[in-house]
């Protein structure tokens, strides 16, 4: 095999109570991109659609995270990339962590699965720096891996795989503004009170149970961010609008997707995730903001072969 | 039945990174407590064996948990509570909670169980209160319940189940001295660095994870309280000492029991159990300090009928 093409998935980070650790992958939204053997070494990228992306590797996010890996190997060969860019950056749907999966994950397939998951992780950790600044996996972790991941630490790396009931939907929302990463980073509080951080980790000790039970009412339950959301929603216009109206139609939960702008609801079935979408488009259309909807499945396979 | 006999457990509570969250429920270790009907309406407590406690039923926390019942349900006769206490008053492994359970879990089954546990929590919780000043059933719940519990929020009450590997042993250690309730809520830090926060959730959805999935070694990694336990580790002496001898015993983690001064490990099999107890020992008893050590399994029952 010496051209392979994959299917690498968007994905939420920051889920609610699990701030800074805990991740889901989505189906329906995500990049394509073709990788290719070829006898000129090192890594090249030579083509990129709909965005406008740097071609030099160690300015592309593919790029670096290729790289990391290609000078973990040794061979006599290199690998052309083609990315076919879906996912908006910026958009807070772990546009760059899709970039930084696909190609390895590609690499490694045409290489005969030569590193594990983990390791993958590790390579586009490098490339997810590059964009955002700072060395994290909570949305290559859910990309890697599919389904639900908790980040338990960078150093060493671990990343915990857990269950999620069949037939919960994702709806998320991105308003078309731009929030920058410095400003979402500078809105953070540097201390919380011990009572919010008991409150937040009985929540999130809560879900993963209810991830781990099928239990749906507890998901809802437990789907509550009462750390951070308070202070980065307000760089979200609308956000408690939305958030009413997709509670109101029946989702068990919303939230900031990754540092925002997109906002994720959760929801039991397929219907309910279309009535949240309506909902969401209900209070957007008033507002002047352009906008794209998602409804997916939670996606439990993560990066994958396509063709 | 007029009469029963029931056995009520010690229990941990505070485990590590589930400060006043997450607990467990001891085997070898609780009180005997009788629970008679009797014509005199009302409750009486008629004897107390071992330890000096009021036996006005107001003043009482078994006493007190049992009129929170008694005054729910409609009933032309009463009750009688003999209490036969060998959990410590003060030993911060769930002495009031073992007796504020013992007696409604007894009543309701004199009663023929009108009552939920999740019902009898909340009668418990007047009794603990009197104990403890404030509500919470941080050990009510694993008292109750058995095995390892996760609670929610107190208002509404949800108490969550948390299943955990078979073969799971404690070893605590009980230095006797005293810590003041006062001491120890006073040297707990009211804000925390939202880093640190975060290192703690991480820990709790990962030991969530570990006990579902019985990954010993997960259980192990995640047994860490980076937020309270610098501070009221302060409060116990030798702890670190202790702490570093468990766990080069092979204890898979190691924490302060309730607001302490017990230390508790947790650990694969009765015999690293038995060996931590060793190292416990070897520790204490160069301190002049006097003290008891109970090696017990995971008690997935909670309070029982006896006899």
């Amino acid at each position: 095999m010496n051209e392979i093409k994959i299917f690498s998935p968007a994905t939420v980070a920051n889920v609610a109570c699990g701030f800074d650790v805990l991740g889901f992958c989505l189906d329906s939204v995500g990049d394509e991109m073709v990788i290719r053997k070829t006898d000129k070494k090192g890594i090249h990228i030579t083509k990129i659609e709909n965005f406008n992306l740097p071609f030099e590797a160690e300015l592309n996010v593919a790029g670096v995270s290729a790289l990391a890996m290609y000078n973990a190997i040794d061979v006599d060969f290199g690998f052309e990339i083609e990315i076919y860019k879906n996912i908006k950056p910026g958009s807070g749907i772990g546009s760059s962590a899709a970039s930084a999966v696909g190609s390895v994950f590609g690499m490694n397939e045409l290489l005969g699965k030569p590193f594990n998951k983990t390791q993958l992780t590790e390579f586009a950790i490098k490339g997810e720096a590059l964009a955002s600044k700072c060395e994290h996996a909570d949305n290559l972790a859910p990309a890697l891996f599919g389904g639900f991941t908790l980040v338990k630490s960078i150093s060493p790396l671990q990343i915990l795989e857990i269950p999620s009931p069949n037939d919960l939907y994702a709806t998320i929302i991105h308003p078309q503004i731009e929030i920058k990463t410095s400003e979402s980073r500078a809105i953070l509080p540097k201390v919380v009170a011990l009572s919010k951080a008991i409150e937040q980790w009985a929540n999130l000790g809560s879900l993963v149970h209810a991830l781990h039970t099928s239990n749906y009412e507890l998901i809802s339950n437990s789907l509550n961010d009462v750390i951070v959301e308070p202070y980065r929603s307000q760089l979200i216009p609308y956000f408690n609008d939305v958030k009413k109206a997709v509670l109101k139609a029946g989702a068990l939960g919303c939230g900031i997707s990754g540092s925002g702008p997109s906002i994720f609801s959760l929801n039991k079935g397929l219907e309910t995730a279309n009535k949240v979408k309506d909902a969401m488009q209900n209070v957007y259309s008033k507002t002047g903001i352009t906008f794209d909807i998602h409804v997916s499945k939670i996606n439990t396979q993560g990066v994958k072969i396509i063709d």
